[in-house]
């Protein structure tokens, strides 16, 4: 492998490592738009497979895809002050078209609840109508002045968002749970990534919600990434937009409404978590390739290898396996190897002369770098037993990791070492935004989330006051 | 069924009727931003299915999905003339990030040429990596001066664009062929509507292309709808942007390169010719409801009829097809039939107590409004048999209206008097611009169509010189 194609960095350097790996497996490259980056068919096929299996879930659940405008008049932003306050550093505003110069400035949404909720005001006649469900898969644009990182951070990414509207405040907040219940399912499932969920503190809560549910994990680097939230937005939005309804009681009520989503953030979530030093490791759910073969030719013998590569790929296709023959004649067997393992697929099939001779072929597992000779009988069946079994292997692996890299501190220098470590720290606080703000001075370190079914028993671990919340600390992507 | 539900409007009187079948069977709103539209779900759902069964023609063909940045500086928007004065006068422009004026405005994409080929151009090395095929689907800003229409004519809308590279000028024109002759098999195939595919003349082709192919449909009221192009651009693009391999010669090589893309302009397509004064008509490949099924209650039945109708449901959800029940209890079946009428569901079943003593249903077809009793043993396999026959029975329909309102002249005035009368009109030219300024002027027609395989063999309509071109010639939307 020469030392231009394979990855030059070990993966303790992460912030390079990370780099690197994006670039060259492929999965997004940088752009001429600064902050922006292209997202490349290996990185842009992960997100396919999310979208596609995600959106069933969401049918599933009685929620409905639509569109809704890119832009967004200044004064409809506006309208709830707070969600405004929020996003306005980061909007992108559209000034002019053609040679005009626009009455309005438009922003870029950089979030949908205002040019949403405007419409399900006009839509929304009815207790009949609820519960509603909206959706829209999109791209936003949130103007970042922070260093951008692919997929972590970028001024523009995509995601789905779904709002909800709902005619009590109970069942808005059981939408909030299922919806944060069903991404933690789904991204442990899915992206073989343990997550937390819970709480968000006030300070960190979505601008404008009566509160937000959260689902964090935990990098190699001991920073914890948000994977997705969930918002109550009570009716707060409700009111500035007139979103209500006539009820059972024949009289006008504001509706509760709640907004959810997750976007291509959780690319990155994938590499950091699962890469080597070798490159990417795609979990085999969420890969657009999950099998490659790679014929291993010698001369007068091409075409009995070939011709057996091709009815494997078949018998795999058919059973539905994502698979791909790599023929290409300009490579050797040793090239595709590497090239492969640095974009992540999980596993590679290597069939010859001899192995068909011998009536085998050799499975080659990306995670582990192990080899196995089978029988080329029970080929298709272990396939798919192997593919589920990395799928399995990489969740067990990243929790125990999580697990090991998961401290407790009840006193502040305990908790400023353990984040300096690496790691995440759960230390009970006493909600004081103060007593958050010393945290973040000394430790670096911020809220990330309450679980769910916590309760605080001890003391504030900065003030020794009687603790409020139980909640992990650590530095954040 | 009160006025208010209904359509209030004789599919005559086209623009009116057609703006009230998109509000009110829900397939599109009005936004707060001018120009803009909301694609409702009963809307965007359509275009799913569109997405979901023209994106596996692409995989297939081995084109792959990505996608690029929405915004593109306006120096690379600059590097090919043509194209930039092309799309200049419509561009939205991005001045502003936050507080702070950006140091170049950011052109919203009008299309993504510019953008992908910077990025081409840094990825292609070596033919061995062609041909390369790259599409997205995503939103793309034309800021319309015009009035705008719902799906038609709007300042944003949704479509697929796809970018290819090739080795040489022969392939580059076959893709283009490809791509034109796939969309003409797609949209009479998915949408029922007959299409003339052939070349668009000098003066209406792409702002920057070699040649543009197109495909063109007549709409109720005599004006022709482009409904997809596929463009042929020659190295026009690779040699600005640099876009060049190393050939088999060892010789580097500018690429030659299409681009080509339909949209959510296709929806109004389907409205305008497929709808009826009941309201909206969605052919059943397209539909994403195909079936709704009408419980005819009575007072202590009611059990029984639910039950026999989630049977129907599952039973044919179990076969593929799209199936709705409307179990809503707060509206009458009278009600529901027109209603699902309006939104155009292709097929309703209907059962009652009757029905079931009797073992019969009833099917309702959208498009001629027949009913017919069948029995109920059979009624699955006739509800797959009857959205096939009415598939086919809206594009014979269409075709033939379509041959109906095919005229030919040889004579300006003829020409004048066939486009005033709503037809579109086969008529020679001799290629000279002036000849065309003289039909738009006199005739209000536009070229919209050199079809494949013609030749002239006549005089020029206007000037009576020599042919070049046979032409369908119409007012355009």
């Amino acid at each position: 492998m020469s030392e231009e194609l394979g990855i030059s960095v070990k993966k303790e350097n992460l912030s390079e490592w990370y780099q690197e790996v994006v670039l060259k497996a492929e999965l997004a490259d940088y752009s001429p738009v600064k902050g922006c980056i292209v997202f490349r068919p290996s990185g842009y096929g992960i997100w396919e497979i999310i979208m596609r299996e995600f959106d069933k879930i969401l049918k599933e659940h009685g929620v409905q895809n639509a569109y809704f405008p890119l832009f967004i008049p200044e004064t409809l932003l506006k309208r709830e002050a707070e969600h405004f306050e929020g996003f306005v550093p980061e909007v992108a505003w559209v000034t002019m078209a053609g040679d005009e110069k626009l009455e309005e400035r438009l922003a870029v949404r950089p979030t949908s609840e205002t040019i949403m909720y405007s419409m399900f005001s006009k839509w929304l006649k009815s207790y009949k109508q609820l519960p509603m469900r909206i959706n829209q898969w999109c791209n936003v644009v949130r103007w970042e002045t922070k260093m951008t990182k692919p997929f972590l951070r970028g001024r523009e990414f995509l995601w789905h968002e779904a709002h909800t509207v709902h005619e009590t405040e109970k069942e808005a907040e059981e939408e909030v749970m299922w919806a944060i219940n069903t991404y933690k399912k789904f991204v442990e499932e899915y992206l073989a990534i343990p997550v937390i969920a819970g709480y968000k503190t006030e300070s960190e809560k979505f601008a404008g919600a009566v509160f937000t549910t959260t689902i964090e994990s935990l990098m190699p680097d001991g920073r914890a990434l948000q994977m997705g939230t969930a918002h109550m937005l009570g009716q707060n939005f409700s009111k500035p937009f007139d979103v209500k309804f006539l009820g059972r009681d024949e009289k006008w009520h504001y509706a509760w409404q709640t907004s959810w989503g997750i976007s291509t953030r959780l690319l990155g979530a994938v590499i950091l978590v699962h890469g080597d030093d070798k490159g990417a490791v795609i979990p085999p759910k969420i890969a657009p390739v999950q099998v490659v073969i790679i014929p291993i030719t010698f001369k007068g013998k091409e075409k009995v290898v070939l011709e057996e590569c091709r009815k494997v790929e078949r018998e795999l296709k058919e059973r539905g396996v994502r698979v791909m023959l790599d023929d290409r004649p300009d490579y050797t067997p040793g090239w595709k190897f590497n090239d492969w393992e640095l974009k992540g697929v999980p596993l590679r099939i290597e069939l010859g002369p001899r192995d068909i001779e011998k009536g085998t072929a050799v499975i080659a597992r990306r995670d582990t770098g192990e080899k196995v000779e089978v029988r080329r009988s029970e080929l298709i069946e272990k396939v798919r037993e192997e593919l589920e079994a990395m799928q399995r292997r990489l969740f067990e692996r990243a929790k125990a990791e999580m697990g090991r890299r998961t401290k407790r501190a009840e006193k502040l220098e305990k908790l400023r070492k353990e984040i300096e470590r690496g790691n995440w720290v759960i230390a009970e606080y006493c909600g004081n935004e103060k007593c958050e703000e010393k945290i973040k001075e000394v430790c670096g370190a911020e809220p990330r989330v309450i679980p769910f079914g916590t309760r605080a028993k001890g003391r504030c671990v900065v003030c020794g006051k009687r603790a409020k919340y139980v909640v992990y600390w650590a530095r954040a992507y």
